[in-house]
Parts: structure tokens; sequence; C-alpha cells
């Protein structure tokens, strides 16, 4: 494919122009960052498994009438989405208390909530993403009124159908992180369902063992980063051939 | 277990009186019918896996907070439930056309719907539960509008479960019935789901063939149904052991 015109790295991935206007190509790197990018390291394979789970959750919300940015995967590591002006929140959703919110709490990790809670983040990297409480979402103009209704409404069913999935497979969705953007057709603001949905977004725990299938294997050293993916893709039946033994693509950056 | 009295026995489940007041035992047979009982078989190996199927589900259910009649189960074709009144109605929640919704409206049966469509059967056998709207629930009584209101909430939000569930294990939900009851909690009544949620209760496409994994298999004389649940049961990780070799269990009525 020819060489296109980068628009934005992040930690995991790269945007680069799309064929058509309105459109990005989103490519899937193997970094692996955490504690706001305090920890890093390469793990193989990463970008083909969340590039082909991304799809294939997007796909699927998709089809229940969730609007998403995901248009088609390109190829191994790269898929067309729509451009979207970001909102700047992690919309977080948590089922069972683990990671950050526990910490903050003093609730041990594991503890079932009452019901799932929707919390925000501030998407910004140099203050670390801090958590944000609705009020400071308006006052500030990062959303209206109505998006955060539609925004809350939307995660929800997010984490249903997620839940669902999940469950299906014999793994608890404990949390996940999605984030949300806004596009303009005719004039009318509409939100999709942008960035990724993958491991990396996800805490997910196997029902009968407990054992960690997401990001945290990274950021508390439990073992193989790329094992625990495939495990997940396997399950789901997503599983692309021989991910780890492939010669790595050759990045066009 | 000592006898139990029966309390009522239905096309394919028998009730019988519980351990403690306020709970039944809801006894799975493998008896199927379609059309209103005008086609019946006995499937062998149908309420086993029936059992084990609406467990799963109900379980699943509860643990995204959606409260269920479902206590335990208790053996292979029984399970302790909730006694309710139910709300007679067959709620359906449709995605695509299928069935009588694609023949009465003459949409060709894989029609993708607009939007999931909720909609409410009168239940009775004597009348072959007739489509009814929802003005005639709230004249005639049969639910409240707040009711309605709820039941409509809670389909939908099975409906987005349940779509998750199959979807990670490579099958469409076509469409499901439910049925709800009410329970008093200090003198304050509360909605549960009721009865069961199981291939005969759901419509199931294999999302790679589109073969046909429910009852529509007896309906429409297109196999063995058995085959078809235990395929469901096997991709879910619920798979009763041997079910289809074991003796048959000797009926207590
Ligand atoms: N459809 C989209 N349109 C525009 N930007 C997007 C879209 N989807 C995701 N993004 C943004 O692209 C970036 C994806 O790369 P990532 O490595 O996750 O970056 P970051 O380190 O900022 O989280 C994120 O900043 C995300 O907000
Ligand atoms: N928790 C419950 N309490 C009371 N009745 C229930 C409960 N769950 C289901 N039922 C009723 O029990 C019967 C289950 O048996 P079934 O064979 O399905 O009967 P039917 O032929 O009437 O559909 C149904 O009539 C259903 O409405
Ligand atoms: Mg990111
Ligand atoms: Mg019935």
């Amino acid at each position: 494919m020819a060489r296109r015109k980068k628009i934005y790295e992040g930690k995991a991935k790269i945007l680069y122009e799309g064929p058509e206007p309105g459109t990005l190509v989103q490519y899937f790197k193997d970094d692996a960052t955490a504690f706001n990018a305090e920890k890093r390291a390469v793990i193989e394979g990463k970008g083909v498994l969340n590039n082909r789970l991304s799809e294939f959750f997007m796909t699927g919300l998709g089809q229940i009438g969730i609007p998403t940015h995901f248009i088609r995967r390109l190829n191994m590591r790269e898929q067309l989405i729509r451009q979207v002006e970001i909102i700047p929140l992690e919309i977080i959703v948590r089922n069972v208390a683990a990671g950050s919110m526990a910490k903050r709490l003093g609730i041990e990790e594991g503890t079932q909530l009452p019901r799932p809670i929707v919390e925000f983040s501030y998407k910004d990297d140099a203050l670390g993403d801090p958590l944000v409480p609705e009020e400071y979402i308006i006052a500030f103009g990062w959303a209206s009124q109505q998006d955060m209704d539609d925004i809350v409404s939307l995660a929800l069913r997010v984490n249903d159908w997620m839940s669902g999935v999940m469950y299906g497979v014999g793994i608890k969705l404990v949390d996940f992180k999605i984030e949300v953007g806004r596009v303009w057709d005719n004039e009318f603001p509409r939100l999709l369902l942008a960035d990724e949905i993958s491991p990396d977004s996800c805490r997910l725990w196997d029902i009968e063992t407990g054992q960690k299938l997401d990001k945290d294997v990274f950021r508390r050293d439990l073992g193989n980063l790329t094992d625990a993916y495939t495990e997940v893709a396997k399950r789901l039946g997503v599983m692309p051939s021989n991910v780890t033994h492939r010669p790595k693509p050759t990045l066009i950056n």
C-alpha cells in the first residue's frame, strides 16, 4: 500500500490519513505501556490480536445497533475507520472493583459492585488521565448533558453485550474503557464508539480459575501477554493463524 | 426426593410445590410441541439440555443485575425457582424477521430488522397466543403501564446480553420469547424473569452456515433436535456428560 500521511502516533496505535475524506487508517502497534507509560515493552503479536479482536467486538456491537467508527479491517495490523472528533474522556464501566477504583476506595479487588458503575477520566497523559465528576465535563464543555446521557446509555449497552460475549466463553468482564467521538451527518452531530475494544482496554478474568487474560498480565508481570490475548481470541473463534510465528510486517513510518 | 405435589403441568415443563413457601420445582420434560400443540413428540434428552441451558442463561443474567426466578438447579431435570404471579404475556424480542412475523408481514425470513422489536402475545393456548397491542394489555389490566415500561427495558437488556453470548460462539440470536412474573417483597411488587430461556424459546442460527440450532429443527423437520441443542450447549461449555446415553430418570408423576 502506498505511503500514507501519519496523523497521530499514540502509545498503542498510529493513525494515518485514510483513502477517503473522513476516514483514517488505524494501525495497531505491538507497544505496551502501563502506569501512564512509565512501564513499556514491545509484545510481539499484540497489535495483530487487538486489530482482530477490536474488529470482532465493533462488528458485533454494530449489529445490535451501536454506531461505531469501524468500517473494515485492511490487513493484519490495520483497519479503516471513520474519523471522529474524539471526546477527551476515558469512559470506564466497572462490574467488579479492580485497579484504580479498588485502590482509591480501599475495596478488595474482586468485590462485585452493587450495580455497573460508569465513570470518566479526562484523557490527558500529562495529567495522568484524572478521574472527573460529570459536573466537570459539562462545566468545561468537553461534552453536553445530552452527550453524557447518550454516552451512559451506550456504555451500559456495550457492558451488557460484552458481558454476554465473555460469559459465553467462560470469562468475567470485570471492567473496560471505551472512547466516543462525534461525527457530523448533514449538520447533525452523532456519537460513535471509537478507538478500540481489546484485552488492552478490558479486564477479563477466567470464570473458573480467576486467571487474568488482559493487560494486567503485563502491568503486574503475570506471564506472557500474547498468550493471554491469544487465549481470549481462541475462545471467541477469532484466531489469526500463526500470529506469533510470522515475520514481523515492516513498519512504514 | 420425596413425592411432591404437582401444581401445574404444561406443554414442556411441570411445576411442583417447592421445599419452602414461595418456591416451586420446575421439571423439564422431553416433550416437544409446536403450532399450538398440534405437532407433538418426545425428544430424548431435550429436558436435560434445557434445564442446564436455562440455568446457564438465568445465572448470567442475574449477574448483570436482571432479577430472575432461578434459585438453583436440583438435578438433571429440575430446578428450584421462586414462585411468581405470571403476567400472561409472551414477550418476544426480534432482531431478524422469522416465523410468525415474517409470515404476517410477508417479509422474507432472515431480513434484518431496522432495530430490535419487542412484541407481546396474550398467553392463552385456547386462543393460540394471539399477538396483542400494548393498549390491550393496559386496558385489560394484564399489566400496568409502569410494568410494561419495565418489561420493555428488561427485554432489551436480555436481548443485548443474549446477543453477546451467542455472537461469542458464532450464533445469531434471531429472536426469543420470555415470560415475566410478579413477586411481593414487603408489600412492594417486583418483576422477575421467569419460565425458561433455552433453544425452545429462542431462534438461533449459526453465523457461518445459517444452520438452525433451535426448535425450528422440530417444527420444520430439519433433523435431530437433541443434536442441535447439544451443539449450542457444547459451544457454551454447558455440556452435561452423556445426556442421551443415560437411562431415563423415572417420572415421579
Ligand atoms: N475514529 C477516530 N477518529 C479520530 N481519532 C481516534 C479515533 N479512534 C481513536 N482515536 C484516537 O486515536 C488515538 C489512538 O491511539 P492510542 O495509541 O490509543 O493513543 P493514546 O496514547 O492517545 O491513547 C487515541 O488518541 C484515540 O483517542
Ligand atoms: N416462577 C414461576 N412461577 C409460577 N409459574 C411459572 C414460573 N415460571 C414459569 N411459570 C409458568 O409455568 C409453566 C411452565 O410450563 P410450560 O410447559 O412452559 O407451560 P405452558 O404449556 O403453559 O407454556 C408456564 O405456564 C409458565 O407461565
Ligand atoms: Mg489509547
Ligand atoms: Mg411454556
